[in-house]
């Protein structure tokens, strides 16, 4: 199926129109035309190989939306017409314990990411959601949820399921207290999320800039980590903070926040961090964990509660031909909270 | 009731012999001769402040194994002429939710340590065990169980527990694979209590030189970490990695060995580490946590498992003129495992 995207050709990372082919539907594939795709950090880090495993010209975009428009003969999870959604991974082994137990994100021979994987069958590089199609195995597209707004729900796809898993994996629930550090894509669905599970949730800050908006977002409380008052006040009051500051940084301020036994939960930063004390470690038995997205049935259970819930995204909509703008703005934070494609723009008539 | 030690007066952390007084018993107290008392590495650096807490003189050691002498008369738990233990705390509040739980380790007012602490009454400094005499009240007194050699045991106080309490903490049962770094002091006492709560114990080191060593001691296995291939073999397959390591150093090569969900326990460095890598806590939703000693409940469990299992300490015993010179070989890492203080050797006579 030929299709049209917007593709990095080089480390500049610039995103320019690219035609390519979508797969032919294998038995157990959907195809999708995708209708909304939003805008992750990973996507600007992949077009610049910043991570150094691009293989240009790389295809970005993991939080897809999209209408189904034809389904294979094993196909009966999803039919023609109905909206769905991709999120950053297209494919697993599907045997190991871990697909095996729903934790496809962990698979042991690696998931198959929707942009920048190997397909497991042709071992071509997969590419994502900056497109007019894609085409993935049904066991990978999640339905998306009556009374879900379409047009905002994509950064769910990453962002959501990437804070609401961690507050899942350690117990958050009514009357938890959860701090959320980093106000961008990732930290303020953590606030939402958190809030909706009956958490008290507090954002923390360099300084007192964000605090409306925290509070605006669900926040409870909004904690200055340059006032040393008022951190050492909030000394063992947490049970799980989610680190969504993506930059290598420092630790130390936050291990003294959390209780006994209470992890702070990083899910921003890949790379280095700063050199970290062990003494908040052992005094409170605390502890340090990252967490990678999540599973498929998590992530569906996942778009499932943000409709019953009634939580979005804050999306601010984009055309395709806007994208390097909002790089441009993305670095800047200048971003409330997430940019969402609207695929819409995409002239399907660029198409040859 | 005067007695002798062994105090360090200043930084050098030359110890010599030192008359001083315990108290009169309170209500709730016991007095205890000391038989025999362990030597921690924690000694050396508080006699010699490289913490930045110590107040001279210091009479530092809180692996404390010695028989009662008198009781005062809210005493119930012990009698005259029981063998008896004393760890590294001597009292906690005793009614916040920590000690109400038995973790009076980890007391929300900090707890007294058996050294370098704050009497709860008097806000004296506390003196350790190398001293002829102690007195604490009963709740942090231990019993020695039955068919646990005494002169011995001591080390299991601080050792023992510090490394008995994660294996607990962090489910370690039959069948549980368990890493330990560093095999000193303590790492000796993580592969022995490993093994014999059934575990498959795997001693990581840098070189092959402590192979023959680790296997004498009960683990399973050994892993060289400098061997590239053989690390890349053990990807993935721990469920805990106790690190005893007491320097500054790298968790990167390590937190890959660890299974998903797994966690490295620190028991070792008190603080700074190097940068750490987030990608493998972020992988494999790895944990970094620390871990201080346990509770009192915690400790007389671990006695008797040890006496039940037959468990004890690989000691050098010593006398206590000695001190300053297994200091000088402790931090040569030349004692297997620990320095054992035979308080027998401080003659009663130079009492004053």
């Amino acid at each position: 199926m030929q299709t049209i995207g917007y593709a990095a050709q080089d480390t500049s990372g610039h995103l320019a129109p690219f035609h390519f082919d979508r797969r032919e539907l294998r038995p157990n594939d959907v195809a999708i035309e995708i209708l909304y795709c939003g805008v992750c950090h990973s996507d600007l880090h992949t077009a610049r190989n910043d991570w150094g495993w691009t293989t240009y010209p790389t295809v970005v975009g993991h939080e897809i939306v999209g209408r189904v428009t034809e389904v294979a003969g094993d196909v009966t999870k999803h039919k023609v017409g109905d909206i769905v959604a991709i999120g950053c991974m297209v494919d697993s082994c599907q045997h190991c314990d871990q697909c095996l137990k729903g934790e496809e994100q962990l698979c042991r021979e690696g998931n198959t990411g929707t942009y920048g994987g190997t397909d497991r069958v042709t071992g071509e590089p997969t590419k994502g959601g900056y497109s007019k199609h894609i085409v993935a195995r049904q066991e990978f597209v999640l339905t998306m949820p009556e009374g879900l707004d379409v047009a905002k729900a994509a950064p769910l796809l990453c962002a959501g399921i990437t804070t609401y898993s961690p507050l899942k994996t350690w117990g958050i629930r009514e009357g938890s207290r959860v701090g959320v550090t980093g106000l961008g894509g990732l930290g303020h669905m953590a606030v939402k999320l958190a809030a909706a599970m009956g958490a008290h949730v507090t954002v923390m800050s360099r300084t007192a800039d964000k605090q409306a908006d925290a509070l605006a977002l669900g926040a409870h409380a909004f904690l200055v980590s340059e006032d040393a008052d008022a951190m050492a006040a909030a000394a063992s009051g947490f049970d799980l903070i989610i680190d969504t500051v993506p930059v290598k940084h420092d630790l130390d301020p936050y291990l003294p926040l959390l209780d006994v036994d209470g992890t702070l939960v990083l899910v921003g930063q890949i790379g280095p961090m700063n050199e970290m004390n062990t003494v908040p470690l052992l005094l409170g038995r605390r502890r340090v964990a990252g967490s990678p997205i999540g599973g498929i049935a998590e992530t569906q259970e996942m778009l499932d509660f943000c409709a019953q819930k009634n939580i979005l995204p804050e999306v601010e909509m984009i055309a395709m031909a806007d994208i390097n703008q909002a790089y441009e703005r993305m670095e800047r934070s200048d971003v409330r909270y997430r940019f969402v494609i609207d695929m819409a723009s995409l002239d399907l008539a660029e198409v040859a």
